[in-house]
């Protein structure tokens, strides 16, 4: 591990840095092999769904983190976190699949949703699928196997709460962080906790770069409701103007339970205050970095951690 | 392992026989107690929903020969075969679920289904709920976990090639044989062969038991459809006096493309040849018992495979 890597001065430290970064570009896209290889299927309408899907992208955040925690607590192989940090992206995959019909979504990553192209039938089916391999993935990794599976439970338990609370018009401020905390944060520790914990790292590290996880996907969850209400207001504007002679537009968004509901409690100052939170949630979650010893892969943790709050995608 | 079952005349073999079964009932109730407390939740929901199709019951054919196959090669303590027993009928159980989304069905087992009660919404999470459950269930069971995970897979699979034949109006005896195969005989192989392995079998009782799983599990699919067509009848028989002044009746089944499917196939003198292959496949995994030592196990196994074909439930 190296640990000179504040004298940025230094050429050879540089090159250093950047190999060690390299080797965990490298595995990033190793992830995104085994997700595309593990979703073969010969059933044509599941291995295309879930290919559409994955090839559409996204942050991978999550897989980053724990291939990050990984390597900053000495974990020597990469490659040997490959398929958890998989797992933990096909976890988030899934629930996006099935997301996409509850909401009507039409649009996920600049795609068509697969809800929008295969229709629901295929579209629960293929978050059904995504499910089942994130557990054939996990299944070597016995006693790590049951973290993800609570962190899986906790996932839809939190999109149940949000349904829930939208239904019954019930969403305040204390019912939000249980949400987000169920639905984004939990996936996001129990990605830097298996990374960690396959690595061999002290129980000091485990429970710090847990706890890094929980409070940056806290952190990310409010900065992507802040932008979903951002770009709420901005596609309102597109579509106020758009479609005032077809009577549609602000009602249109008006009626979205979800959007009304955001909408609501980001409104006026409440919008800034919840920026101002997440860059809160990120400084703890850098601060409990302190016990983990210098390394490139720290460095870059840190910065996945600001990152998650100055995106603007 | 008592091997005197055959002398039926001796009261004490009787007595022995009568104590051993009792032991089975013990487990199948801890498989229900089990499978009622691990879906508590503090999402009210998920627990209530979860607990309604788990309380509707079934037949809980999958964890008897699961539990079965365990005690059949001599598993000592049946309560070690508990959590995957149940961890099996979980995720028939999930499927159920999000089989009533996708068949709009509003009845399940003589109760309203999860989706004609809460919604789709809560139905496809209770679903996802119940399939996350599985794999905390089966998280101590390193090599058997992934056994149960690939069945999971197949399941899924066979439901994806069943809407795509009744999308695509394509389903012949050889796409039904497929389908049945993956979405039913596949999980009764898994639940089979997780007992077996479980309780240290040999592999050619573990094959067996698995050959023998996936027999009656095609066989219990074939006598489930013909079961469900011939309902289909009774049911016609009545809409169409009931709801001939309404316009519906005969129309509203011939309207149902899996119904309508599954007549065509059955039509005529097909139902008696769908009948003596279910007959046939139960006669082949009786068959395949035979390297099995006799005990009441056995014996309960040669039962349940020809209760497969004979209920009328």
């Amino acid at each position: 591990m190296t640990t000179q890597t504040t004298q940025t001065d230094n050429g050879t430290v540089k090159a250093a840095f950047q190999s060690e970064i390299h080797i965990v570009e490298q595995a990033l896209e190793a992830v995104e092999r085994l997700m595309y290889d593990v979703v073969n299927s010969e059933v044509e309408v599941l291995r295309d769904a879930s290919r559409h899907i994955l090839e559409a992208g996204g942050k991978r955040f999550r897989p980053r983190v724990s291939l990050l925690s990984f390597a900053a607590t000495g974990g020597a192989d990469l490659m040997t976190a490959v398929p958890p940090a998989a797992a933990v992206e096909l976890v988030h995959t899934a629930s996006v699949v099935h997301d996409d019909i509850n909401d009507h979504g039409v649009v996920r990553r600049g795609r068509p949703s697969v809800n929008a192209i295969w229709g629901r039938t295929f579209a629960l089916l293929t978050g059904d699928f995504l499910f089942t391999k994130v557990y054939e993935l996990m299944a070597p990794y016995k006693d790590l196997n049951i973290l993800l599976a609570q962190a899986a439970t906790a996932l839809v338990e939190g999109e149940t709460l949000q349904a829930s609370a939208v239904k019954n018009k019930n969403l305040n401020s204390e019912i939000y962080f249980r949400i987000i905390g169920l639905k984004t944060a939990a996936l996001f520790k129990s990605g830097a906790t298996i990374g960690a914990r396959l690595s061999g790292a002290t129980e000091a590290e485990v429970e710090a770069l847990g706890e890094y996880g929980y409070n940056i996907g806290l952190a990310f969850q409010i900065i992507d409701d802040i932008l979903d209400v951002v770009g709420d207001e901005a596609q309102l504007g597109k579509t106020a103007g758009l479609d005032a002679q077809q009577g549609k537009g602000f009602a249109a968004v008006q009626d979205d339970p979800i959007a009304s509901v955001k909408q609501k409690l980001m409104e006026g100052n409440r919008l800034e205050r919840a920026r101002l939170q997440a860059h809160q949630l990120v400084e703890s979650a850098v601060e409990l970095l302190a016990i983990i010893p210098p390394s490139p892969y720290k460095d870059e943790l840190v910065r996945l951690a600001h990152g998650v709050v100055e995106r603007d995608f």
